[in-house]
């Protein structure tokens, strides 16, 4: 398709978005170089609108010679890159490994997104980023019920094996861990319940792609203790 | 990765379901044959419950000569026929047209998926399926409101393109008339309104994809009279 190397990347992303995660760490993983442009999609003069009809992060622009290239959101973003890589890079090149990355990126990007992040992320992030008054318990509650239920679905498969999808990491690793990670900021994940989610988490955090998400922070609150600690 | 050709494929699936039906075009347009065991996903003794921990269709089941390969929901399934294609299939060769086929794809299974069937299907198919009781005249009208602003975004790219993503069909065009036909089965489309949607509704119905689509009916209700008219 195209190397993508010798092309200028622009990524428009918002850090606590789990596509834009998802896209910063497929990014890394390509070893690609790229500029960044933090935005906030809820403000009504977002930069986003003029890219995406959504109106929703990320986009990457790619500017080679001709007329930029404009990728919108995570599956157009991690398709681009993969569709440029000489070798299997966020796909497994193993036919039934390849379906599970598929299968799991669709998981978390519909029902972890609505039984979790709708609920718990909404309580936790959105309302204090738009205003909406304080977290409601029994919501909390319910979001926190959830995500315990998928944090079990992970630990049973990484009993199982090295990574999400089997021997080798995938997108549907980067999708997982972008989620995890923002519910991790916020002091969501017990890890001592999951030993093998830790042990995952940990080895995902220590690639050099995870770096730059342990740097984010959220307006006026710190993160947990542990969140950017390799070995926590 | 693999030919596909000379596997025996079943797929199980449900015939209202729209990632069912993606799944049943695409593989009409990659011409393979195939076996149908239809499911009732929402029966607790469902079969889907073997293959896929969602418990959702579409499953594809490939049998070669090992281990069946199994292929959880439409991604998965798409992505697999894709993979075994000699030219590009359900994304254009074009890298621009291939980022608008994941971007569309993206919008129909999430936006379209949330503010469209989440009501108007669950208020005319969910709730006689499940035994709900009556659709509610506020839901139906919030649905109608959100169906009408998605297709007017249809109908402004359909003014400017041969098909959802540019001049070639896509997987976009296959996602999008999985969703419509479901719609429009239950009467829910004004063609009218929408010339250059029209237009594009047609050729796909004409295709020998569309055709077994044409054919399903729903327990107890008849589609609307031009449900199968290839010329309405």
């Amino acid at each position: 398709m195209q190397s993508g190397v010798m092309a200028a990347l622009e990524l428009f992303h918002f850090p606590f978005d789990p596509g834009s995660r998802a896209a910063r760490l497929a990014l890394g993983e390509a070893r690609l170089e790229w500029t960044e442009t933090l935005v906030r999609p809820w403000e009504p003069d977002c930069v986003l609108g003029q890219f995406n009809p959504s109106g929703m992060p990320p986009v990457l622009r790619v500017t080679d010679t001709g007329k930029p290239l404009i990728l919108c959101e995570a599956p157009a973003i991690l398709g681009w890159l993969e569709d440029a890589q000489k070798a299997p890079l966020l796909l497994p090149a193993d036919l039934s490994e390849r379906a599970e990355a598929r299968r799991l990126t669709g998981w978390f990007d519909r029902r972890f997104m609505d039984e979790v992040n709708a609920v718990l992320l909404h309580e936790r992030m959105e309302k204090p980023l738009l205003r909406l008054g304080p977290p409601e318990a029994r919501a909390l509650r319910e979001g926190r019920d959830a995500l315990k239920g998928h944090l079990a679905m992970m630990e049973a498969l990484l009993n199982e094996r090295d990574w999400l999808t089997g021997r080798r990491m995938s997108q549907a690793d980067l999708v997982a861990g972008a989620h995890i990670s923002i519910l991790d900021y916020f002091g969501e994940v017990s890890w001592k319940a999951w030993p093998g989610l830790k042990t995952w988490y940990m080895r995902l955090k220590s690639r050099p792609s995870f770096r730059p998400l342990l740097a984010d922070r959220f307006q006026g609150l710190a993160p947990v203790a542990h969140y950017a600690d390799l070995d926590f």
